[in-house]
């Protein structure tokens, strides 16, 4: 099986363009000198959650962050990295495949060889299987050449398997220590990191020389806190997938008979739907985040739609074009309640035929109005995380079928006269997630890499490799490295009332932000999105040429840059440090102190408030 | 509603940059003087069918071909067109949109203008019910601005309706007399062509002046024969559709555990699924053609299939990529007879409920052998065209089903050995159609428009316009036009012993050829396709750079160009009698003679017997 990996492939002429391309790097990782500076001491944004993360993560939490700059730079506390010893490192993809992943490898596998050509890179093959069993292949940059800014993950391909259990652990620690590796990167998404986090802190633990680094690197685009502005693989997915709803918005145009119903892949959090939506201006979406905040139930949703297929039929419009998040099932409330009884009685081990009868009276009564299909998927397994198997639950059928019948009811009685509602359902998922990745993505990847290396040439453990300032060119891009346990929340529930329960710390997938400018965006247009067919067509994606360097709104509009902030603040910390010294006048003094007196007193509110908003989420 | 069209719309960047591209014309349309050299008058492929088809068509059959050529060109016989009265031109969409509509209309209205500003063209708002209902936009550059290079046809809009009932075709009649029009367009496929002719052959009949010409645009593919060689929008859809097959086979691969069945349009011919094959080398593609050829049942396909899911097994595969074209349903015997009578009792008025009571009791038992849902899409009306509704059976389920349970039931018994077997299933259609047209179908289309106007400039009626040596760069494209009976065969079939049944001439869809150069290309690489995973991502359609100019590998392998060869025949006939004039010697005379002679019998033997295969497509 091992042979199949990384083989030479035979290239279309487009993919060996691509295979030439040479991402760029920002200035401070040019050369082979580049300084570390280390910021203050990181906490998490939840102050209430810090207490119980510290004493989950006893090595890792706390530590500070990391920013990357020219070895020319004038800091003074900026520690120099010049020697390189050969270091041995190893890289593995975890979780679904996300168009970029390649660079990544790339990209450390480059920076290793820079800094020192004796340095080792093991792919380990089939995923974190082949962590646990030792299956490696030495990769090299002619192993690579024709995997170079291609998507997929078949160079060394992949499993969704998590490395959670004490076994997989001991696994993982048994490999490192066996090959000798200094580093251990892992590529993936919210529960892969989090599970870098564990490996990290056992490792520390353990006394186990291996330095574990996360990189955030996941199509659904909801690794996004303070410190990760995106992921890699979200820009591309979101371009493939506007393609083809705008394709299918002209389509509607054109026919002006069908109403499709799209359902879009990314998982709970609906960041894919919201920037297909700002890329196509479709004529409706539906973010799982406002089924939610709204406690919308299936009836609502579909009433919703129903009056909009009126509101336009009225217009003598026939045609639209609606996007659904896979995660929108799990968001509506009652639906929710039924998925977790059932999932309550899969775990007890009863029969698929007899969980119906078990099934709470009203819980019941949902689950018997349902449709058959829907039926039948909403009786699958949970996935490893608990939540249902949100790719295999046809949410589009479900919805346009529920609104065939209503609007069916509303021609009977009347209440609708318009021409009779036709639906085409589509879900767009797979043929997305194996794109050639756009240039956003092969630089953002690639740059990642780079800074994979720099974090364990600092010695730091537990980390995830960031870039922030994303939304302008390569070489503004400021590279830096976070805890993984900074980013990191508890979720409390009331299972029963009184009794509550706290869940382990982990990175939580980030949900769209319903006060955020992205979707601000959304909720200026939707009126013209929903009547007005204003649709627009970004294209395929483009390597050349203008439109070649376009990146996803959502990253364009949101004010982020949070580590670019951090280290401004800090200045001007160290500025004050520098006026106010012993010497200065008294007047100066009193105002220092006066205005740093009010400033506390304000963050000190503001951050125990603040709290409170996360955990509503 | 007419306001909705034509109205200027927001594009995107990558949009508003192909809407400033500007195909460029080959040398014999360039300037405002064209010469038009007429052939032979025309046949059909079929020699039996010509007395049918002639009866049918007496005054538009038999017309000779026309080759457009340019002003300076040395040709005795040709017509210099110099003078350019203003005319009036409708065009209408008829049938499924393909992209590159938009640029036909372009190039017809530039080509209008250039020869005379005060010519109008008038587009038919909402295809062919417009046509009939007199509704109309003139078109002017301003209007088509947005649309010049852009997908779908929004611009007008359409149906998939027919112009053929004594009704339609003189509310078409009607129209185009009290809009005074000199000319009619019409874009579309297979059957819009067929009934283009019948509408030229009414208006000749009738003394209405309005010439008709038809324009060979469907994404289908199968409006070809020795006229014409590819269809406006087959290029564009099969490279979306490639696009996405490369994706899901790099998925399949990074991933490992899933076999993808994807259904892709093309209607009852499999050229779109061929294509594809050649443009992604994915493991398996089941031409309907092929089922038909070999009269494989469902069973044979499912044991095929399954066997290659073994043969997989055994070198440790578990992941797969299989295309199955919509057609491929109504190829396969047993399916064919069962839609039949499904589709007679429907047509008898049988209700849903009593349709399986009523049929033959092997048709019955093939019914309910079926699972639920692929019987429902069977009991669906047929087209207009009397075919099933090959967009709504979901044969790639039905196939995924039957080779999930014959594989179940393998491993229980002990056959196979291997994993689970795990399908997914997409259906390939509607994300493709309404894509922004790739450079080649931009510049197809527009030059086609310029012919239009040529064919209607030289007084043709019942013409296609048409472009040969299409594989070559545009400079040497062949500009030409065919009259439509020359592409029309007749039907025969057999209902009852002993009867047999004479259907009309229309141009029937070309299915793959299987003794052709792009079938051969398939089945000499179908063994590695199946067991080495060549997959080949040819990627987004590129406007720019390399890759812009790729065109699809079945236009490339086949040697076409029956127009230029017709031509060149042509010229080898005049030499021959510019050599034998009366003055020549005896030997030479004698020489002539002799091979004539032997030639004629040569090809008077082929064309009888070239009838027979014709028939047994």
């Amino acid at each position: 099986m091992d042979s199949d990996y990384g083989i030479p492939r035979e290239l279309s002429d487009l993919q060996k363009l691509r295979s030439l391309y040479q991402p760029l790097l920002p200035p401070c990782l040019e050369g082979t000198t580049v300084r570390v500076e280390f910021g203050d001491a990181t906490t998490t944004a939840d102050l209430a959650d810090a207490h119980n993360i510290s004493r989950s993560f006893p090595h890792t939490y706390g530590q500070p962050l990391a920013h990357f700059l020219r070895a020319t730079a004038k800091v003074p506390d900026a520690q120099v990295i010049s020697e390189h010893p050969a270091i041995r490192v190893g890289v593995v993809f975890c979780g679904r495949q996300s168009p970029g992943g390649h660079n990544v490898v790339w990209g450390l596998l480059n920076a290793l060889k820079i800094h020192n050509p004796n340095s080792v890179l093991l792919g380990f093959l089939g995923g974190s299987e082949g962590l646990f069993s030792q299956k490696t292949l030495e990769t090299t940059d002619d192993i690579l050449s024709t995997y170079k800014n291609q998507g997929g993950y078949d160079l060394l391909g992949r499993t969704k398997d998590q490395i959670r259990t004490t076994e997989q652990v001991n696994a993982a620690l048994s490999a490192c220590k066996s090959l000798k590796l200094d580093g251990l990167v892992i590529v993936g998404g919210v529960t892969s990191n989090t599970d870098a986090a564990q490996l990290a802190e056992t490792f520390a633990e353990a006394k186990c020389p291996t330095k574990v680094v996360g990189v955030p690197v996941t199509l659904n685009g909801d690794l996004k806190n303070q410190f990760v502005e995106t992921n890699v693989g979200f820009d591309t997915i979101c371009k493939v997938n506007s393609q083809l709803i705008s394709n299918v918005c002209t389509d509607a145009l054109s026919a002006e008979k069908y109403y499709y119903f799209i359902r879009l892949m990314g998982r709970k959090a609906s960041h894919v739907a919201l920037e297909c939506t700002l890329q196509s201006h479709p004529n409706m979406v539906i973010l799982g985040e406002e089924v939610a905040a709204s406690k919308l139930t299936l009836f609502d949703i579909t009433k919703q739609i129903c009056d909009a297929v009126q509101a336009r039929a009225q217009q003598d419009k026939y045609h639209g074009v609606i996007l659904l998040p896979e995660g929108l099932i799990e968001s509506i409330p009652e639906v929710y309640a039924l998925l977790k009884e059932i999932h309550n009685l899969l775990r007890q081990g009863v029969s698929l035929d007899n969980i119906s009868s078990q099934l709470s009276p009203w819980a019941s009564a949902l689950f018997e109005f349902l449709p058959p299909f829907i039926k039948k998927q909403l009786l699958l397994h949970p996935e490893s995380d608990d939540s249902a198997q949100l790719s295999q639950i046809e949410t589009e059928k479900l919805l346009a079928y529920l609104v065939e019948t209503e609007m069916n009811k509303r021609l009977k009685e009347g209440t609708y006269k318009g021409k009779k509602f036709n639906a085409i359902c589509h879900f767009f998922g797979y043929q997305a997630r194996g794109s050639l990745p756009s240039k956003f993505d092969c630089d953002y990847a690639y740059v990642l890499g780079h800074i994979c290396y720099h974090i364990l040439a600092a010695g730091l453990n537990g980390y995830m490799a960031t870039l922030t300032n994303l939304k302008n060119p390569v070489n503004k891009w400021r590279c830096g490295a976070a805890p993984i346990t900074a980013m990191m929340t508890v979720k409390r529930w009331s299972q029963s009332p009184g009794a509550s329960s706290i869940g382990k710390p982990a990175i939580h997938p980030a949900t769209v932000d319903l006060r955020g400018k992205a979707y601000e965006l959304l909720r200026q247009n939707g009126a013209r999105f929903l009547m007005d067919d204003i649709y627009r067509n970004p294209g395929p994606i483009q390597f050349d040429g203008p439109g070649a360097d376009a990146k996803a709104v959502t990253l364009c509009v949101e004010d982020q840059d949070y580590m670019g902030r951090m280290k401004e603040l800090q200045e001007y910390l160290d500025k004050i440090r520098t006026i106010v010294k012993p010497g200065c006048s008294q007047d100066v003094l009193k105002a220092a102190l006066s205005v740093m007196s009010s400033l506390t007193d304000v963050l000190t509110a503001m951050s125990s408030s603040s709290g409170g908003h996360h955990k509503s989420l």
